[in-house]
């Protein structure tokens, strides 16, 4: 194993700007064009000026159905005294688009020609009362487009009704920029492809469909090389086939400087490693290098620092190629809901959710680790936090680049509080039925939710919160955190909390009296949780000291995490609901039934995806029967209002 | 030829509202899904929930190179008293990624392992000098994504992270709604493929490649049929082949109620025809109908009401198919720049190009032919006057549903005036060099230019004013009419403006003295033109009468207009200058050279989009080259700035 190798820390700005320079000085531009049919060329970019090389119309037109004339035989026509027309040779009769006989320079609606029977009881002549204006109801030529003019600037991305207009103006082929092609290169012994039989050790390869996609996005080609392993003269001789065949070439991972990173070396033995590592978080490990003459880009392994940096420093090239600039990110300003401290000297791109609550946008950190894709599966958009702040406190304004559009936002139900399994079916069930609207939920304890109603973050929350002297659920907190706020409380379940075990229970724990035990390792809930209020009452009801439980420091934030926890033995036992420990085939000792409510301050009742949302929890059958699934609930009074104060 | 047949006029909210209420009573929902493989399934539809059915990671992982151990094993480790582990059976090294062996629930990282040579050397020992946290940098199971975890819900929209994320949670294939497949069938005897030869009324078939583009868009599978001609059986036949193929079936064109137009009898022999004719201009021919339970649109021919009918009735419901919403379009408020008529009773679709000058969104109609494709194209957005209104004041602020992202009009110069014919190579050589900024012309004639700078709807203005007492160009009319502003004049071309005739010059035309002549018609450009002005000028000079030229009256809009007026014989000559001429192999009758200018005020020189197009008319040679080819230009001044007031 090598050691002491480190990476540089190149600040963000000074990397992008030594690898732009370096794309200038190679040269880097719009790729040659090559011809294609213009009705596939929708999304391309016209690597020329297109001009018309045929008149639209290119022949005098009618405009309608009636008679072309001669708009000099109609001269003094009126009422009075109609003009007489010979049918054939005087008045052609013509369907709209037919083309005008020579010599003819008007039409006559046919509403307005009035036939007059000749020999024989034929059409031989019209009437008109009124004179026709020169070219009266005549497309002439080139109305829509004259040979010679420009139908599409060059280095425009072809629209559909470009399609048409380059078509209608005389061409059958059009010339685009040719795609750029990235070539990619998973690498890494662990790794295997989906499907394949897993072993302990195996990682399912999916970076590569990720930046394949990105390519897709950006209008490049990607073409993803099969995984190479842990081999430096293996990733070197794929290196030097994909810049065979690619205009770029990544490859993932081993960018970073461990005893297994092998890119760097790679790149240096065939070329120029320019920059290894730059000073942001995620996305530190990247590699910036040139080999034969094209750009090699050493992305990390994990997902989040992959898709951060493959977006840093791909995106503007892959653009710059096809002879565009890549769009820019929209931005919105919101508040942070919650503190985010961050480490001094790095940029961290913090992945947050983003709601519109009242009037205001709400910015919620979701998980920070490199290695958790979902927090981009969920994520909004990103919060740069610049390498010279420690942090940004609760309530600061900061400026959000989206990563969905800003009406989407706007049609999100923020939910903050307590975490229930049921809210991922509401989740779905929401977008099934109204694909429009989303529920973005963020779990901080049913203290937090009511705490983030108060603070005008959310616009539902899910809790519930004994309270000890009444025996009462939820209201004694409202009207305690909430005071003088109109707040409606809607039931959404009743459900069973206890202790989860392991499969077969093998600590053989029977209750809370076991959690002092030596071998018995807790694992409990944040401070501020509904669960973590039940788990300290039943300690206090039978007089075991907290400092007694061990394991009772390390928290998780959700049943799931409880249950997770339990699963991979991190800990034997943790206080969460039925249903988690369903989810994982886990073992279950029941310790007691609680109200699950929904708190909605009357503000957002009206709110169009809450009362929707709303709507499905008093009367959605499939859900109901979903939750019922889950096991461990009861949902008889699923959507009643409890309390409307 | 048929007679008396009559659209409908259903006015566009009833007609919307009735196709509604058929498609829910035909139960027309979500399609049905099929599963393929994840990683090609971007931009597809998620036709169920997919939750995670592993684990990511599914093994506690290394999150760092170093060491495995027990935590419990380094309990008491200080700097004064390290902590000694024997290599391999307390401390085991692993890579990132690597899985923690069993029992290990630590990972200390390298450079916090001092390691201690053995026996023989080996590096038997590792030595820490502090105890390390359960689980410290270790990726638990689960961290990422927990077995049983909602990934995405049903109905959205996959994008690039999403499918890293499905495949991390254990799966290869996705359940993604099928495309709707929309069967589209072009009519008419006269349409002929793109590349056929043609002749006087072949009408080239764009359309179903403008419709086939738009599916494409909406997420739907295009299926075009071969054009079929204007035959009933024929088009019967194709439409329960399209019905048997298709969700949905769209016929183009015959969809009015001409003697040519069989779509509708069609559509009624075979099934039903819900509506046919609504109150919008233009797309007032639409069909709606029902065959074999499937939705049938008649669409009609001219290809700007194609392209906005296909928009009102086969968009939502090609969204509908995939379990969407259809994204709601942008709007924008802005300023109407002139005045537009519209017919009562009518509910019409103005195209306008929009322009951000100063503060102010200003949107100026274009074209208003329903065969003007090229309106589309260059429009950046619709207005609708409603059926009620009679038309748009000059002044009025309206809505603008957007066709293009509001950001590129930030970067589009408004330029209204004189045109040129080099503003179109203006106009492709700024995209070429900085293809996010856009030069937008509408050509209302110099007179017009000064006046939209005037009244700030425009950022530049392209002048050739000569004033006839001074004999200067320009200034004075900018004194006059711009008085107090600041305004810096730049030279673009001299050019050569006269009398265009066609290929030699069949109507002997010597100068303006034959413009009096009886078998000799003018055609003459607007009010305010330079172009006008000057021919005025010439016809005062010459003592000539407007009431004696034919064809004074009739009135072109720019320099190619004319030409083209008389290429195709609307008129034997008009003014124009030279590179029109040329374009169209026109012969020319030299009358004067003119000085054309662009007026840019003051505000605007330091406009980036303005200081990029001034810069590469004072120092492009690509484009000064290109100009001077088109012929008749004295490029010699271009870029010197002749005035600044």
């Amino acid at each position: 194993m090598r050691k002491g190798i480190y990476l540089e820390n190149t600040p963000l700005d000074e990397a992008l700007n030594i690898w732009t320079l370096r794309l200038d000085a190679a040269g880097i531009g719009p790729l040659e064009g090559e011809s294609i049919a213009a009705k596939d060329s929708l999304g391309r970019v016209t690597a020329g000026s297109v001009t018309a090389v045929l008149s639209s119309p290119f022949y005098h037109s009618s405009a309608m159905d009636g008679y072309a004339v001669r708009f000099t035989d109609t001269f003094g026509a009126s009422e009075s005294s109609p003009r007489r027309l010979a049918v054939g040779a005087q008045a052609v009769y013509v369907d709209t688009g037919d083309p005008l006989p020579d010599g003819f320079n008007a039409v006559v609606m046919v509403e307005d020609a009035n036939p007059v029977a000749g020999e024989a009881g034929k059409k031989g002549f019209i009437e008109i009362i009124q004179p026709v204006a020169p070219w009266q109801h005549v497309r002439v030529i080139g109305e829509d487009i004259v040979c010679t003019e420009l139908i599409l600037p060059e280095n425009h991305r072809i629209r559909p009704v470009d399609i048409g207009a380059v078509i209608s103006g005389g061409h059958v082929d059009i010339p685009v920029r040719r795609r750029p092609v990235v070539a990619i290169i998973p690498t890494g012994s662990e790794i295997v492809e989906p499907g394949t039989e897993l072993r302990k050790g195996s990682i399912i390869e999916f970076n590569s469909r990720i930046l394949s996609s990105l390519v897709h996005e950006w209008g490049g080609e990607p073409l993803r090389l099969s995984p190479v392993p842990d081999d430096i003269p293996l990733i070197k001789q794929n290196i030097l086939e994909a810049c065979k065949k690619g205009d770029l070439v990544v490859v993932n991972a081993g960018s970073s400087a461990g005893s297994e990173d092998y890119t760097a070396k790679a790149i240096a033995e065939l070329g120029e490693v320019i920059l290894h590592g730059i000073n942001i978080k995620p996305g530190k490990p990247v590699i910036l290098g040139w080999v034969q003459n094209k750009p090699v880009i050493g992305i990390p392994g994990y997902p989040v620092s992959a898709y951060i940096t493959f977006h840093l420093f791909a995106k503007d090239l892959i653009y710059r190629w096809q002879g565009l600039d890549a769009p820019e990110p929209e931005f919105v300003r919101a508040k942070i809901s919650r503190q985010a401290a961050s480490a001094l000297g790095q940029e961290e791109f913090l992945r947050v959710k983003v709601g519109k609550v009242g009037e205001n946008l709400i910015a919620t950190p979701v998980s920070r680790g490199a290695g958790v894709l979902m927090s981009l599966v969920r994520a909004d958009g990103f919060v740069r936090i610049p390498a010279m702040s420690e942090g940004l406190g609760a309530g600061t304004e900061v400026d959000v680049e989206l990563l969905r559009a800003k009406k989407d936002m706007e049609n999100t139900i923020v939910c903050i509080g307590s975490h229930d399994n049921s809210l991922d079916l509401l989740a779905n069930i929401l977008k099934k039925r109204h694909p429009r609207y989303s529920l973005s939920s963020a779990h901080v304890g049913s203290m937090g939710g009511l705490i983030a109603l108060k603070k005008g973050e959310a616009h539902i929350a899910g809790t519930h919160l004994l309270d000890e002297e009444t025996g009462q659920y939820n209201i004694p907190y409202l009207l305690r955190l909430l005071p003088g706020r109109k707040v409606t409380l809607i039931n959404l379940v009743y459900r069973q909390q206890g202790l989860i075990v392991r499969k077969g229970n093998p600590r053989k724990i029977a209750g809370f009296q076991d959690l002092i035990r030596d071998d018995v390792v807790f694992i409990n809930r944040q401070s501020g949780a509904g669960t973590r209020l039940l788990t300290d009452k039943h300690l206090r009801e039978m007089g075991i000291s907290a400092a007694d439980v061990k394991g009772y420091d390390r928290e998780e934030y959700t049943h799931m995490g409880v249950a997770s926890a339990v699963l991979t033995g991190i800990a034997d036992t943790g206080m969460a609901i039925l249903a988690s420990a369903r989810a994982l085939d886990l073992d279950f000792i029941p310790v007691a039934r609680e109200r699950y409510d929904i708190a909605v301050p009357a503000e957002y009742l009206k709110f169009e995806p809450v009362a929707a949302l709303l709507d499905l929890i008093a009367s959605d059958s499939e859900f109901k029967k979903e939750v019922e699934d889950l096991g461990g609930y009861d949902v008889s009074d699923m959507g009643k209002i409890l309390y409307e104060s």
